[in-house]
């Protein structure tokens, strides 16, 4: 886009001597809420703007409506050449810039000194100007690294480039906007001033037009659910307990209307949910049932004379339990079974109006707090519940099932088991965000812990000797690099796992929903175990609530719970398998099983010659083929074998239920194997498209170190299974300690690319 | 003992109308803070007593001054007495009884109504009455459980007596005391009210004499380390900050006095420290120098010209850190290098004043706030710099190395390396009670996870049958049942480890150090990962704070790395198994080594005829000679290897230095078996010394499952040494999977026996 210099808007001087404030603080793409505030409080009290001045500032001070990029490039030239004419020895400040400006546009009756003073007071509020920001305008002192980000070298920032994607732009405004001032992270000694922190940021992301990016155009929205993950996994940088209400707010709430309701619903609410200024909850698990929803208590009666339905939880144990935002929401998402006539037709969500705008909670609504909770003190979870309260037939989320005014129930669905899977598919999304949040958290506690074992030393061979780095000792780089590989190998999974998502046709949905499961859990586990060993791995420091990593790891352990339980989820992802193999099994007997393991299990029998389960040369077990048949081998061996176990209890006379109780710990270890086989083939796939170089050789490292490593942690069931002799796995253990020799080399430039802002990294570089 | 009931002592009638609530503060064998301040009160404002009288009561108010059993069983005949005398219809209450008793010995004078009113006081402010008291002095109402312990089966009852050894009495009395009034556990939002909390029960134990038990009787102690651990691990039930406080102010500060100084030393101090009216800290660990001691940078160094010592932080590096007890104590256990006319002789410790009696910070000192942590937010951590501070020659503590007032240096261990190791033997106290502290928190939460698997359901085979219970799922078997049979073993290892430690003559010092660092580190590591599992296993409820979990995994976190980070504890175990073997190595050859070995290898190689590889009989998988020998070839295997392949890479040209650094990896492997072995040893040995019966059939199931569980977990290991073949390890995981159904019938007792008071285990019954 060339600039035309010749363009002129010819604004009014006291909007020119506004411009140098309105570019800096638009310089990162992002308000702060500092900067709002600084804006509004311009518009409001300074003297020496008109009425129409003030209007066009406002305009200017919504943080979701940016200059474009053509209007901001016109102040940037229009700043340039009025610093250019900035009279020698006059103080290169915004303030004077300002003054020079509005004096230029022909301002004639301004008391020069008082203007100057207004617009030093607000220059100096707006704080430390970026060295970037004051080098375009006047051109002086160097330029500097973006964003409070690492100095990085150039293996960094090119791998740093490739993590960026799809949404590099919104990555860097995200990065900005929460290391910049009004989102410092505190220490918060009661969860009362906490929460109400939370709820301030949520409230800014949402000012800024972050919460409405999955929703459509016509409630405001960007209709881009990739862009609202990004969001959500940048989230996980910063507080994880904004990272949750956000979840909850936009995703859960907000989704389940975007989702369960239909247009009516969309165009009454979405936009102001969006907006932060309806709040909602969640209201799905119940005390007495957690992970089985089908089983939920709460009943959404139909009654017909007054066209209304009654929400009511006839027991304690019927109440809803660690529900989100309960404590600030306005209107809840409330599952129950939907009963019409004394007839039940399974689970549905109704909306229930649980409190007043002025905050005061409805009658019949009780809401209990939850209390201190091991992390995430920030998000306000409740107990509720509802007596008889009665809501306006419309108040049916009612895209998958209706009632007429007579009672009458009618579904586009007609089979009650799919349709209560199609409802709970609407919870993907959020199957799909938490792990990438959790993901982040863990890259955190990996930066930190790298960054410790990089400058901390300990113990020297003799005594005047300088002592040894700790990341230089093989057990620390045993402890520390496989997770830094598997970070990496998560990345690219999740993330692909997400544009699948968001670019599903409904067709493939039960694929992504068993692959979402699959990776929530797999990733999720990850990130506590992650944790675990880097608090370990910095020792004293890892403990000090100062390093951060305490709170990582506190707010994150409840993301093997939430969003479906992971060992329920695993079983899900298990069975999930099993129906397609049997349903091809069933169909056409063996030959069908065969296309249906497209060949892998005789591949499989190949491998099992006892040349390739002793092969130790190098070139064979760094290869990618090794991996990937060593990964799909496990999968479809453990699916057949689940298989056969089925079959052989119910052969012997167990009901489906309780065979599928005793095989239960092998579905689990099916479900890893699945994601890990997921996971491997996605990480395979991203190195190959990256360009040949430094960044391509350090992810194939990475991802030999994920693989082999891998492989070592199942070596036992491997050696059962005769796919790998001791001799082997013994030089498959030498491999992995060479390549966390070669990965520590490289540990540096792969945390800096995670482009986490320093204010989130404990051990200060 | 028979008690002759004509015994007679002739109380003043004041005593006699006392004696009902003195009884019943007694009765538990502990004073509570209530019962204390009572008592207090009672002596100062009580207006029908005499001077006397007041003194009388004092002396019988103080909690280490308990009343001899026989004086006690005189005061319950004697109140029995009186209460089978009370009138009929005069309500059975304390007050009553006293007025009653008074009046008999001959009370003449006094305002009945009032002396009834003044008893009445005390007794509403005395409590609740415990159910077992109203019963021993009324002879009403049925006798009950004592001290808020689950109603136990008589299987739990049995298990609980046999875990209660060798010290039921102090058990009990400890669990009295912190499930009574003054204890309770609180939440609290910030450090400064915990922190001062926790300090008034540290102040309360030290008045109960609880800290005083390991100190010489001549400074009012009881010679009772035994006694001592035991305290320590029951205070891992209650909070773990004031378990840690009181390490720090007795074992740690009160112990290097103990263990490092002098008599001189004992007389000055040993008797303030065990009362806390002399708070201190032990401050070892520098910023720059955590684990390796021998590199601290404080300078203690000697000025003949004053007969001082000047003690010095020549760096802001050289800061003690994560100090115990900083922002309380008033004295300082200071270590650094001892040097005398320009010659270091090495780490030394030396007492330094750090506050005076008010609490002001003496010159020359520096201390800072640690800050909140993860955990343990009731200890006050601080940071302490020294700069040039001066004290007296006599500060030094110097068992082990003295200096004159001229400046020579004389030590009883010429070798100053062994001199070195010497000192830090004294730790070793502290590796022997904080892993069962650890060992009690894990206990709490199993029990709560426990708890919660047997009272919550979850999904059923079919709409109208009752849920599944959650323990009755194999893959939550799975989950706890091994870590409850891990708990038990590791419970009989510890407590023998104790003994080993109480009783040693200084002979087998080395060995015991070894074996208290490395179940020190293979104890915690349990911990951290049995209350992840915990957590995880109870859900959402894992997750709120008033189940537990939450605090009892934040607090014993760092019980990994303080007191000797485990990795680096496992590699000094290695290094001892490796001196040892090395020795008989070089000392006779090959002929020595399988002398040290003691025919284990020999054993070994029978073993692994192809009979043995691929036995898979039940008798043979369940019995205790293959699971020791299993356990003991893993670690001889381990220990020959690790050997072979140091020698190896000398003999490739590596230092030792370096050889070690690679081989650390197989050392940690190493340290790990050590101490498998060593448990399974003593869980073996405690079934056996077990009366023949339930009990002792309980604990074989729980260390078959122990063993075949740890096998399993190494069975990569097994595979590829040929020791197992593939379907014996398949076999071992089938057997682990009946155990563990086994298991589950008994873990409701199994649990009970662990004896928690109701108070801090999270699911409520």
């Amino acid at each position: 886009m060339a600039i035309n210099s010749s363009i002129s808007i010819s604004y009014s001087p006291g909007v020119q001597s506004m411009l140098p404030i309105l570019y800096t603080a638009w310089a990162d793409r992002v308000l702060s809420p500092l900067e709002i505030k600084l804006l509004r409080q311009a518009a409001a009290n300074a003297s020496f703007l008109s009425k129409e001045d003030r209007s066009h500032l406002l305009q200017w001070g919504q943080p979701d409506r940016p200059p474009s990029p053509l209007l901001f490039r016109y102040w940037e030239i229009e700043l340039q050449r009025a610093a250019a004419e900035l009279p020698a020895g006059m103080p290169k400040t915004l303030a004077h810039l300002g003054l020079q400006m509005g004096t230029r546009a022909g301002a004639t009756a301004w008391d020069t000194t008082e203007v100057l003073r207004q617009l030093q007071e607000m220059e100096s509020a707006l704080g430390q100007i970026s060295l970037d920001t004051h080098h375009q305008l006047f051109g002086t002192s160097p330029p500097k690294a973006k964003a409070g980000l690492p100095a990085r070298n150039e293996l960094a920032r090119q791998l740093a480039q490739l993590l960026d994607q799809p949404f590099p732009d919104l990555r860097e405004r995200m990065r900005s906007l929460l290391s910049g001032p009004g989102f410092e992270l505190q220490h918060f000694e009661g969860k009362e001033d906490y929460r109400k922190q939370v709820l301030e940021w949520l409230l800014h992301l949402a000012q800024q037009g972050f919460g409405a990016l999955a929703y459509p155009f016509a409630q405001g929205g960007q209709q881009d659910m990739g862009a609202y993950a990004t969001v959500f996994e940048m989230l996980g940088y910063h507080d994880l307990s904004l990272a949750v209400k956000f979840g909850v707010q936009f995703g859960l709430f907000g989704g389940s209307i975007h989702q369960l309701g239909t247009k009516r619903h969309h165009e009454r609410y979405l936009e102001a949910i969006g907006k932060g200024e309806l709040l909602g909850c969640f209201a799905m698990t119940e005390t007495g049932h957690g992970s089985n929803v089908r089983g939920l208590e709460t009943t959404i009666t139909f009654d017909p004379s007054t066209d209304e339905f009654v929400v009511h939880s006839p027991r304690e144990s019927s109440g809803k339990e660690y529900i989100g935002n309960a404590l600030h929401a306005q209107l809840a998402t409330v599952f129950g079974q939907l009963i019409t006539h004394g007839e039940n037709h399974g689970v549905h969500a109704v909306l229930v109006p649980i409190r007043d705008m002025e905050g005061n909670v409805l009658p019949g609504v009780r809401v209990v707090d939850s209390g201190y909770k091991m992390g995430l003190n920030g998000v306000d979870n409740g107990r509720i519940w509802l007596d008889t309260v009665r809501v306006p037939r419309e108040n049916l989320l009612d895209r998958f099932g209706q009632v007429d005014a007579q009672g009458r129930y009618h579904s586009p669905i007609q089979n009650s088991s799919r349709r209560f899977f199609t409802m709970l598919g609407t919870l993907v999304g959020g199957r799909v965000c938490v792990p990438r949040a959790g993901l982040s958290a863990a890259k955190a506690g990996l930066a930190t812990a790298i960054r410790y074992g990089l400058s901390r030393r300990q113990f020297s061979s003799r005594p005047n000797k300088p002592e040894t780095l700790l990341l230089d000792y093989p057990s620390h780089q045993r402890r520390l690099m496989p997770l830094l590989a598997k970070a990496y190998a998560l990345h690219f999974s999740l993330q692909q796992l997400s544009q699948d998502y968001v670019g599903h046709d409904g067709e493939d949905m039960r694929e992504i929903e068993t692959q979402a499961a699959a990776l929530k859990a797999y990733a999720t586990w990850f990130t506590t175990a992650c944790l675990q060993e880097c608090r370990e791995a910095c020792g004293g420091k890892g403990y000090l609530s100062e390093n951060r990593i305490d709170r990582l790891k506190a707010d994150t352990d409840i993301f093997t719970t939430f969003e479906g339980d992971n060992t329920v989820l695993m079983q899900l992802v298990a069975k999930g398998l099993l129906t397609k193999f049997q349903k091809a099994f069933n169909e056409d007997g063996n030959r069908a099983l065969l296309r249906y393991l497209g060949g892998r299990f005789t591949t499989a029998v190949s491998e099992l010659n006892p040349f390739t389960v002793r092969n130790t040369s190098q070139q064979h077990l760094l290869s990618e083929e090794f991996h990937l048949a060593a990964f799909r081998f496990r999968e479809t061996k453990l699916l057949h074998n689940l298989g056969e176990r089925m079959r052989g209890h119910i052969k012997n006379g167990k009901s489906a239920y309780e065979a599928g109780l005793i095989v239960q710990p092998h579905m689990i270890a099916l479900g890893e194997a699945y994601a890990e086989r997921l996971t491997l083939e996605r990480f395979v796939e991203a190195a190959r498209q990256c360009p040949e170089g430094a960044p391509r050789q350090a992810l194939r490292k990475a991802c030999q170190l994920y693989a082999l490593h891998t492989i070592e942690a199942h070596k036992g069931w491997y050696l059962e299974a005769d796919y790998l002799a001791g001799n082997k796995t013994k030089a498959i253990r030498r491999e992995v300690d060479e390549l966390c020799r070669q990965l520590r080399a490289l540990s540096a430039p792969l945390t800096d690319a995670f482009g986490i802002p320093d204010a989130f990294v404990g051990i200060k570089p």
